[in-house]
């Protein structure tokens, strides 16, 4: 049995318009979206949890490291389930770590810390939460990228306009920060 | 590089004592507690994301259906990363559903609506966040079973004494349900 439901954000959603309602989706089902080469899948938001947090999953090629941000009010999860997963993360004194993650493989990105990841092999998945006490930020890869009807990653990357790219992120607590640098190696 | 720090739940801890330091924990190695025949590991708890949410993982044997029960004031995901869980979830109008999850696999049960799940196969293993504006609960399964030093399920299963049902599930936000059945098949 399939509930497709209307909802802010996407006209045929699995994730129920009404706060408060029990659900299943599967494998893939929760709303899509595309920014740059990956694929994002939200199953829960700010609006099931009182803004208590959220849960979605990033899917991915191999390729480069994504650009080094942080959050300010952010606290964030790295959770592999498939591939190979390169963690880069900065502490609040400056010393930098990175880490290659595989499935079962746990990092935690503090808010604050300014951080960037790089899958490692082909159709690599991560589990993402990110939430703090001033909400969640989950819409903030549709925002950036575009939604996505279809299954599976995007066929060209979506590359976020200029305008958007000065607008979007600091709505969703992201700073990007274009001079970082990784040392680690 | 493996860092250990002394905290309040472990004399040997993969999270750091100190809220705000980024960290990296492999694939079990994270605070592991024991309860009837399941093994919890906990990732991240309330003190790293001021409260915000945690993260853990479920394993069990191929089993019984795990006590209905039900949270007040706290929201539960149950994302399948291996084997098969049969979720049992009833929304706040008394409408039952019951559904075999596998691995990629999502559930939300929200506050107040009860539920229960099946290990349905040997090795299932369950991803959880559970949280609320109230807090988050990952120490109730250490509280209500026990610590557990080694790694894998409990050779024997942990029953908690009658003293620890009657005071542990309350401070935790976790409400058994004796009387409850499940209808759906």
């Amino acid at each position: 049995m399939t509930i497709e439901y209307a909802t802010r954000y996407r006209q045929t959603s699995r994730i129920p318009a009404e706060p408060g309602k029990p659900y299943v989706i599967e494998k893939g089902e929760g709303d899509r979206a595309h920014l740059f080469g990956d694929l994002i899948t939200i199953y829960a938001g700010g609006e099931q949890t009182e803004n208590a947090f959220n849960f979605f999953t990033v899917e991915g090629p191999k390729g480069n490291v994504i650009p080094a941000h942080l959050h300010p009010d952010t606290y964030e999860v790295f959770y592999v389930t498939q591939g190979a997963v390169r963690l880069f993360v900065e502490d609040l004194e400056g010393e930098q770590q990175e880490k290659l993650l595989t499935p079962g493989d746990f990092g935690f990105v503090p808010k604050n810390c300014p951080h960037a990841y790089r899958m490692e092999r082909h159709h690599s998945q991560v589990v993402g939460v990110a939430a703090g006490p001033g909400g969640t930020f989950e819409r903030f890869f549709e925002t950036l990228g575009a939604p996505a009807d279809g299954l599976g990653l995007p066929r060209e990357p979506v590359v976020p306009t200029p305008g958007k790219f000065a607008t979007v992120p600091e709505q969703y607590d992201v700073r990007f920060l274009p001079e970082h640098q990784w040392r680690t190696r």
